[in-house]
């Protein structure tokens, strides 16, 4: 297996996008991955998607963005496993070069989820779930996660105040980042009164709807050093993949998420390293409580210690685990497809020591962990920087 | 790169599968192919699957089929490139055992086609098509495929009856496939009395839409010794896999479809083989005129020839090249995510000598060519057995 390096990242301001489309956003981030790296061609390319069909109408989109980049002829895929399907990019990328398959792959995450109204965003988005034995109840996925909160709550003593801490937290965090969908300033208090959307998530524990796009070029260690000279290398050293029920009835355990353990696991595996070798992380908080269980799941907290860590402050910048210093989910707001790319965008920032006011001083290896549905699906990789 | 073997196939009739549904089909078809590899493990799925969010309501289908195969935990990851999304799983599971991240791999396709009316199934298969630049102006693939028609026989006096000569010879060896949907004897009056859809295509130049599922197990060749021990090896010598243009208009030719060509280049190099070392090959007849271009895109006729080629029989079972024994997409049906996968099944076939009474004698060297939409996208295989 041959090693692969990072060479250039680019993303575009997540928000509501009302003036750029699927297409034009995907190009936005991906030339600018292609600039950052100095190159202008690439031997093939990754698309995260999580559901173009439903929320755009238009599938076959790795033909599409390949043409939109006047690239038309290039080898390009698109993978999806809801919202992990960035991290998949990610994954099919690296497969790709390591395999060698292909020298230079341009991997990307798109979604453009405000083309469609509210109801038609909350459908296409529980398609995620299980639609025979979850859907079809009506429930949605505020309330799935809500359910595995209040398992948390009753059997570890979890607090709303300590689901609150995270969107505190990342809120905190994505103010220091230009790219991030909100700018704003939160407290407990503003958490706690806001809407309930589900009891015990009120609307500041959830994530976004979201339009945005993130791109990286991944080659080989060598070519990295030929193509980049100069510019310090970031490995991808570990790549761990793993599923889950999709649905939360077929689970034994609701307190803890097995995709993401398993998928934490093989990617420690291989590269050699353990919790306490990480510098920072980006994990997938789509809803706060997820947060807190995947801290836990990756081994940087005993199970059900999470909710204590954030309200020590542990997860914040400075802290023992800086978790989310985009601004995570939360704040840096969550276009499905883009997410898991734009994880890794920005681990490879700090790595690179670019990451700004929110930069985590002496960072050399970085995690970044993506999830579909309520934990059905986790992609989890490590990088390092020489 | 690790050598990729297949050890064992599975597939299950395809048809208009009223009883069956996705998961159904998909465990169906899985469970044989491990079956047949006589093996209950693996390390990693790939689905591929086109629009299961437009077709039925649910994506995240790579953690909800692996929990459907007691498998919840295993890596699965779902591709997609339009009706070409199976063969890019084929690539995908090809990459994943080259690059040695996973030592046996499951490579499945599906698609549930029939679960909605036909008019949604159209607006579904449409979204291969563009969108924003043919979609919004109505037209969908059977437009599409007549216009490339009309040019090539403009062009190169391609018939009428030379496209409904692809169609009979394709029943015909259909009618030997039991796993085929339509077992039907068809002469050239009946495809030229049949229906007009799009002039010059009539109802019998279209494949159908069908519900299906196919499976193999891929791992390296060492492993396929130990596995299958007496089962000779089948290799997986060439991947190519390309893009065009999604859009008619975007492309300078219309007699030629690139990504084909491209995608078969680029197998021919891997393998280090050309056309005239292919035993029988699986091409992608959608319609009748796509299985004409394809054979003259790689490169077993001069283009402007395949015309004439099927009219001298040269394709048939027995002839200079046999394409589509299994009866093609025509015939035995193209659930559009399973129809690259049940390509490389069929090579597979008659590579291990059981495919009956339409075996190709003495095949050695087989390939699959796989396309998304209009010739958006292409992937090719190429299998040989030692």
């Amino acid at each position: 297996m041959r090693d692969v390096a990072i060479i250039g990242t680019g993303m575009i301001r997540f928000g509501e996008l009302w003036t750029k489309t699927l297409r034009t956003m995907w190009a936005e981030a991906a030339l600018a991955a292609l600039d950052d790296a100095g190159i202008k061609k690439v031997d093939m390319m990754t698309i995260g998607c999580m559901s173009s069909g439903l929320f755009t109408g238009q599938e076959h989109l790795a033909s599409m963005l390949a043409d939109e980049l006047g690239m038309a002829g290039t080898p390009a895929t698109r993978v999806e496993s809801a919202c992990a399907s960035g991290g998949l990019a990610v994954r099919a990328g690296f497969a790709e070069v390591a395999s060698g398959l292909s020298d230079v792959v341009l991997v990307t995450g798109v979604e453009k989820m405000t083309d469609v109204d509210g109801g038609d965003a909350t459908y296409a988005l529980g398609t995620a779930a299980d639609q025979q034995w979850e859907g079809f109840h009506g429930i949605t996925f505020p309330g799935l996660y809500a359910m595995l909160a209040r398992v948390h709550m009753q059997k570890y003593g979890t607090t709303i105040e300590q689901l609150a801490q995270v969107a505190v937290k990342n809120h905190a965090n994505g103010l220091k980042n230009p790219n991030a969908q909100y700018h704003l300033k939160l407290d407990i208090d503003g958490v706690l009164n806001s809407t309930m959307v589900a009891d015990p998530l009120h609307l500041m524990d959830c994530s976004p709807v979201t339009d945005g796009a993130a791109a990286m070029v991944l080659t080989t260690v060598e070519k990295a050093k030929e193509l980049c000279p100069g510019r310090p290398i970031i490995k991808i050293t570990g790549s761990g993949l793993a599923t889950d029920t999709i649905q939360l009835a077929n689970r034994a355990n609701h307190t803890e998420l097995n995709a993401v353990r398993l998928a934490g696991e093989r990617a420690y595996a291989m590269a050699g390293r353990k919790a306490s070798d990480i510098d920072l992380v980006e994990v997938h908080d789509c809803f706060t409580i997820a947060e807190i269980m995947a801290t836990e799941a990756l081994g940087f907290f005993e199970v059900g210690q999470g909710g204590m860590a954030i309200e020590k402050g542990l997860t914040q910048i400075g802290g023992q685990i800086p978790v989310n210093p985009s601004g995570g989910l939360k704040s840096k707001g969550h276009p499905v497809g883009a997410t898991g790319v734009a994880q890794v965008v920005e681990i490879a920032s700090h790595l690179w020591k670019r990451a700004g006011d929110r930069q985590v001083e002496g960072a050399k290896i970085g995690m970044a962990q993506n999830m579909g549905g309520s934990g059905g699906s986790s992609v989890v990789h490590i990088m390092e920087v020489e």
